[in-house]
């Protein structure tokens, strides 16, 4: 894995936040806490944890387009997007939450391949600054215990035949089988996403990318760990 | 698994079209064939398939507002016509094709459950019948095999804790964890896509769920040979 | 008048539905029945019927971009939705039909020429089936009328300075005339859109392209209720 | 008939142009004239002419939603653009236009009921003022006559049983049936359009309505030729 | 500067209307008055005053597209939407409006420079009507002043290094710098938009500039009054 | 002024970058340097130098929707980005930047007022960059200096009664008359953007706040100057 830094708190404004490093990528990661829920949600007790994730124009190599000059989102903004939305969600305890909604927000200054996977690992820092801000000020109750674990993501494939973890931009446009894993900190499974860019691939490479996801995620989680409890 | 039917030759007027049901889902797909490819791929000589899916809006048990009414596609649509995509060309020698493209359109006229696997399978029937339609009409060289292997995919999940595969809308529904897998007609994997709808799920549920999605995947292949070569 | 088919309750989940045949030309017409209205009718007593229309991108002989892709509803979709609604509403006591909603259908997955008219004349059928699948359930009182009539449209055209009645696509490109007329069982006109294609056509022209409608829409009118018979 | 006057030339800047009044509606219309077609008609040798409609917000009694600010153009707008647009073209001969394009803009300052109908009336001027500007300047040949005829358009219904031409808008949303009809300068139909806004029509009606039609589409024709006269 | 001309109530529909002249350029002004505000102000007693700015197609030399086609609003707009709307609001005692809201349009008919100034002078005297209207029927009270000054706008530049006021396009594709000034009746500034066409400007420049649109703006409100008073 | 800091060299990817931030307000500036020109500049000789300014949805104090998700750009947002485009353009010349285009993006990280000045300010660093480094490639002739000043941009306004320079969010609100003034090194104005927020200001106000503007101006002049001599 590349070197990996989370920094807590960057933001002023936002409930939680945190910029992570994967080598060269670097996303800001935003948690906005609100009282409330959408109107769909409303009269059931339960909280709602949301994500948005979005590139600036010239975090890659070359400059793309803004969506919002497009007038629409791609179809690979909606994907992670909803990718990080379902993973935060999966160590939430929305009943714990209350009528209360986060909105976590996922802007990749520099892009450097696995932009994804940081979202991910950096947005459950955000998200659980944001838990303990609400909690501070009585939003939610202080017994409550929305986040039931942790969350990390991690990628993996195969360069060369070799599998490796957290591969960067050029690596990754050589892999010949690309995975995303998410995984919580008990070690469970959440989202597995495998792909095969060029042959398609046999049981046994898909076993030994789970096993070395399943370390790097350890190693993640373990980060995460630290961070939050610096400053407490 | 539910009963699967592929019905082909469903269209009088594209170049290939099938109309597939897993159980009450059922889905048409059709494959244009045109010769030429977009201009960012023009002069290298390979070809270029790709895919878009659809509901329409009362396939579902409420109606849904289109999405042209709405004037966007949404984010699971985008997600699904990437997804059929990208496992169509796995099985695809883009040299092989030439410069031809393929669009297969998979309109699900009812669902219930797993279109998207039912869209994945019918639409390499379709995607077959097109390429044979192009060789007999000199548009693709005689010699020249565009089709690797076959593809089919499968939705697999547990359900009070048992594996079960292909599951209908309201099994879907209490699934705790729900899983996608696009497999090749050699049995290897082209996409893996699991994802926890409850809990996370531990290493072993995965490797069950595998295991039921190649065996499931491979009656699939099956069928798909047969129906191919009833009309030869 | 090419050969016409009606197959009634295509659909498992619409409250009515009907898959409608002129010649190779075959629209799917599903009716949504929802108790309520839209805000601006609500309150008033009287309820609300309108239609969709829309084209499978495969379902002409050239691959059209779907609406939803480019992001807005073309003139013709528009225009050809409202005429439906039109012709079905000319047909509704919305007061008899109550506080309800039913939304019209009509997705073409197969255009060989007539293509509006097909959907008018299936839909009507559609509408026909949720009416009564309302009564039956009781969202529409026992001896409410809501279907004053029947309605049913065919297209009249003059090709080579002869009147005929519903053209497939090759014989519409070559008419010089084209008029769509849409007549109720009594055999009176709800819609009356004719267009010079070539040279304005005279008076006594559109006299006889009107006597030819309403003979054609007549057949229509016998056939829609021997459809509807069928399930008594 | 309500009292109707064009005044020409009303733009300082459009190849064409005429300040149409039907009673209290005002349309301003202007005729675009640009060498060239668009690309999809180049090197046939033919020209173009297309039209769009549009309304002021407060051309009506209360005010609308501009179009651009929703982000796109109703069914309405559409439908009566593509009328204009069909109606101009059936009096060109776009072999004599050469390939040059005439695009009519019918913006609606003052809304009275009989908007599409004035806006044809109204674009007939402006086209033939720019036919002649373009005629003056050589674009278009000495002995070129694109002009085959002249085009007019009247509103009829019936009101409280009574055939009338050209309703004002109270009269329109009593009228029982609606009826537009464009006409040439020689009394031949372009476009028939009927609809029943209460009970359906019959035959007697419609019968009545078009010879009514076709007087009053004769005074207005009278009236163009007069004010295209005036500035010889 | 041009010749200015204002004609009031040019709307037979709006409660408040004006057709503004500078030289060729001619833009139609109209206030929509409505009881009630948006919902983002509703309960707080002060109402709200908005503007929409447009140009019609052929209002300029070359036809523009319409924006309404485009399906969105250009920068150019928007920014002349709300610098309008602000002036105005700088005149406007909203807690004497009570909670009513005003919406003035002003759509460009013919346009030779200074549209934008030429809008705001017009729109004053529409909204001066809409709320004399609005008194007359007791929407506003009696005593309440909701106009605490009039507003009106000029465009001076620097052309051949001479300081002018109210340039049409000729002149104004020439200015070195080109400023937008918007005035109160008692001589304050509300507006200043200066902008370095050419080489950046000195500071005596500046305030040459600022001398001349003074000067120019009172002879803009002696017409405004004088406008106002006549239909007294 | 609030404490001023200019970070060169910030993205790794950009051909010029700057971190600017004025107090808490932080902007991420980058410039794009591209071969070529659009299409309407191409064989004009000139280059195109051009703004784009978004905001992070919670760089604010309350978390804004993405304007991709709203699908179109604010008004707001469209009037910063031509601001930037034109004040950088006044001290660009593109004669001598040859057919070469640079995109500046100015994203908002954090947003405590001033956020369109700082993005100014901002910009002409990452611009420099980008020039140093087209013609340390040749992109750029050794001898051309496109080049020609500087440019900084400052808000100013009078709070209770007291002219002041780059005000906070906070400030800005309690902000009587806000204006942004852009000047270059030489001490020349490029834009003057005065609004009124509460009443109409006088003739003095005026001048006592281009006096302030010149001085804060000098002051970031001088800044980027020492900045950008750093590197060298």
């Amino acid at each position: 894995m590349r070197p990996v830094t989370i920094e807590r708190g960057w933001s002023a404004q936002a409930e939680g936040s945190a910029l992570i490093s994967f080598g060269a990528t670097r996303v800001l990661c935003t948690a906005s806490f609100t009282p409330g829920v959408p109107r769909w949600l409303a009269g059931k007790g339960t909280g709602w944890v949301t994500a948005e994730y979005s590139m600036l124009p010239r975090s890659t190599n070359e400059r793309m387009q803004r969506e919002s000059v497009k007038g629409r989102i791609g179809g690979r903004t909606h994907e992670i997007s909803r990718l990080i939305g379902r993973s935060l969600r999966a160590v939430i305890d929305t009943k714990a939450l209350g009528e209360n909604t986060i909105v976590i927000d996922c802007d990749v200054l520099q892009a450097d391949g696995g932009t994804r996977t940081a979202s991910i690992t950096g947005a459950y820092v955000a998200l659980a600054e944001a838990v303990a801000w609400a909690r501070a000020r009585g939003h939610i109750a202080q017994k409550a215990r929305p986040l039931i674990d942790s969350v990390a993501a991690v990628s993996v494939g195969i360069v060369d035949g070799v599998p490796m973890s957290d591969l960067a931009y050029v690596e990754d446009s050589r892999a010949e089988t690309d995975m995303n894993v998410v995984v919580t900190g008990a070690g469970d499974f959440v989202e597995v996403q495998g792909t095969a860019e060029g042959a398609p691939f046999a049981r046994a490479e898909l076993d030994a990318l789970l096993d070395l996801a399943l370390v790097s995620a350890a190693e993640l989680a373990e980060l995460q760990r630290a961070v939050l409890h610096e400053g407490e």
